[in-house]
């Protein structure tokens, strides 16, 4: 059978073309599963997996959470506000401890970029990065890639646009490697105080007006806009931010084709974008929810495969 | 077979007689199961539920986590503190993205009055509201109703009063939809202040002297006393509350007739009700818990099989 | 087949030789069981059991919850911030209410020493206790025996020294009593303030000098030092403190022979025990940890076959 060239998912930087097929193939098969009713499948019976999360999450932790119990892992969950880590515990500690307990694998969201990578160096379980930091998020990624494949039956010479909080945003980090990899064009659009410099180095380019960014693309993928940044003067005002790049019905109908609308949620309605686009039928925000079930489902699948 | 008239239980104002019996006699199954020390049925096996509480709870959150494990339903657990909700993402948002991840049924509690019967409208699962602010609670009052049909026979009839703060009370108000539907006559009574002006209009008699109440009901259902309502003013003091409203061995010994005690929980001993009645052989404040478990799962049972 | 004397597990006080023999036979099973991967037994499937933690706890929950699970008991988690508990509710309210759902087992941790005693004579369930403020943390006494037992074949005859503040501690005091029961010789060792007077009623002798301490002893068990009792002046600093009792490499490579290194968990890593120390061969931290999962199935298993 075919396996991953990794034994950990910690960003997608760490995947080749190979790895993206294989996970995209088997959540294609785990999705017609779910849709033919079936809720669970017997593949993971004896692998018990702990969900870390040093940050909130809903809909990231949800998801993980249902993608293990439809495998029918046995699933513990940690989090930090309950946890020895307020009482100095160090990572490798608090993790060692849990593996001690015979885990078989780790799902982690922490705050510091690198934070899966460090672990993964010094514990002996197999590491998820569910966000670490500004630096990746690569299920993310993969289900965005996925539910773009789904949707324009393939990612490869696509162009996408990503538009908002480039420089504090891991969502973009992972979707620019993963888009790349499957030979999409990729562009960011936002403010100039919001870009990092070395974005160009990614092969990425960049564009600061949203219109234009938007009748050149396939698909638009919103970033959700974090008022505690636009506060700390990164950009005027959140209602300045929504003037120049929140995307509304009128500019969507306005440009010259039919463009796939994304976001990562959760939605600010009203700022990056308006409800009816939301809701609208060129939106594919519900189709990325579901399909992350999937390819978490995929992820931990093959992953585990690599431990047995 | 037969089944509910409603695809959501977001009211006991939206049921009608024959969905009461028959949640009532589905009810009769599952207690006898669980007396026999059979823990599980296999009943929900493809059916996934999550459990959305936006307000705290112990009692009842437990109580729809067991009755859904004891049908093998997968739960998924989601509470506000920990949410999105906290992000500014819309209820609907919410939880149409916990239903995009395939989850079947929503049981929610939420602050707002309506917010089950708003999302009913919204997305495509169904709801069973576990309390909407001081609007319903519907198995808190189908789990009253069915405690009283097992220690007195039937509910048809009987004299029931609630004692307490009828004003902000979904648990009063679901209660007397419930009790007047199966044909029992319900009194209200607690200070002024408390029961508020259209009380009347639902078919309910009001009674502010306790002793009077008392003597006239078979079972009197004494309400918690939130401490926080009585510093707002409503009424001069807990201390005074309980001098007039609470409910002692004392008073209970001198009435004409062996009354049955009730109350929904978590008691403040010594408020509402002393130590000595809430133990006592009159109260059925346990066998209340004990049937919540058996109701819920009733209920659940019920509206999946209106799903599939 | 063999059982425990007791029908709850409150203290290793209340135990006897034989049952301590038994947990540990149970154990060594499960812990086979386990290492051959298999993660499930189907041991307890009719029993619910309920977590009801009323401290903070991170090892001590999951390992409990794994325990719990690899059972196949039905579980529940009950933590005191969202609870009734808040409202004012009685412990044995909050237990009762539990129970009337048709729990089998409580597992509790709570601030009050007795706090499991107290409850065990008020409901009708068997009682785990998880630690009860500073008087007995019993599964924390047994794995620490278990691990001596399978790192130096026995524990009778064995010399132990307990290090740090055993004035506060449950763990100390848990496994004064499990060491004395199995015939080990115990010193306990620590500033002249974190020493109880009564100790030595216990059969335990006293040594202030690090050094001496462990030249004497096989085993060294090195308990957490909580920061915030330090400060309320039981000693003068923590750096005071790690300066005579904190175990470093070079104490420990000066010593005469060979000893063995615990710590509960979770380590102050430079404070009581340095990291070379804490990852040494001669540290069977991580092997406490690991028989913890085993220790606590073996206690559920042997408790829940006197419910059935």
């Amino acid at each position: 059978m075919a396996e991953l060239s990794v034994k950990h998912l910690l960003g997608i930087k760490y995947l080749n073309e190979a790895d993206i097929d294989l996970i995209f193939e088997t959540a294609d098969h785990f999705k017609e599963v779910i849709n033919r009713s079936i809720k669970k499948v017997p593949s993971l019976r004896d692998i018990t997996i702990a969900n870390i999360f040093f940050e909130n999450s809903t809909r990231t932790k949800l998801s993980f959470e249902l993608a293990e119990k439809r495998l029918s892992a046995d699933v513990i969950n940690f989090s930090a506000g309950q946890s020895s880590v307020k009482k100095g515990e160090t990572l490798i500690d608090t993790v060692n401890n849990i593996l001690s307990m015979k885990v078989d694998m780790v799902v982690m969201r922490h705050p510091n970029p690198g934070a899966g990578i460090f672990l993964s160096k010094h514990v002996n379980a197999s590491i998820v990065n569910a966000g670490d930091g500004a630096h990746e998020h690569p299920t993310q990624a993969l289900l965005d890639s996925y539910s773009i494949r789904e949707k324009l039956g393939d990612v490869a010479g696509k162009k996408v646009v990503i538009v908002g909080d480039i420089l504090h945003s891991r969502v973009a980090l992972s979707n620019i490697f993963a888009l790349k990899l499957q030979g999409a064009e990729v562009k960011v659009c936002g403010p100039h105080t919001l870009i990092p410099k070395y974005i160009e180095t990614l092969g990425v380019t960049v564009e600061n007006d949203l219109r234009k960014a938007l009748n050149w693309c396939d698909v638009a993928n919103m970033l959700r806009i974090q008022n505690e940044r636009m506060e700390i003067s990164y950009f005027p005002t959140t209602r300045e931010y929504t003037q120049q790049y929140g995307l509304n019905k009128k500019i969507l109908d306005s440009l010259d084709k039919e463009i796939v609308v994304m976001h990562p949620g959760p939605i600010n309605r009203g700022v990056e974008i308006t409800s009816d686009v939301a809701d609208s039928k060129q939106s594919i925000i519900l189709n990325q929810v579901e399909n992350g079930v999937a390819i978490r489902m995929a992820v931990i699948y093959l992953l585990a495969s690599k431990i047995k």
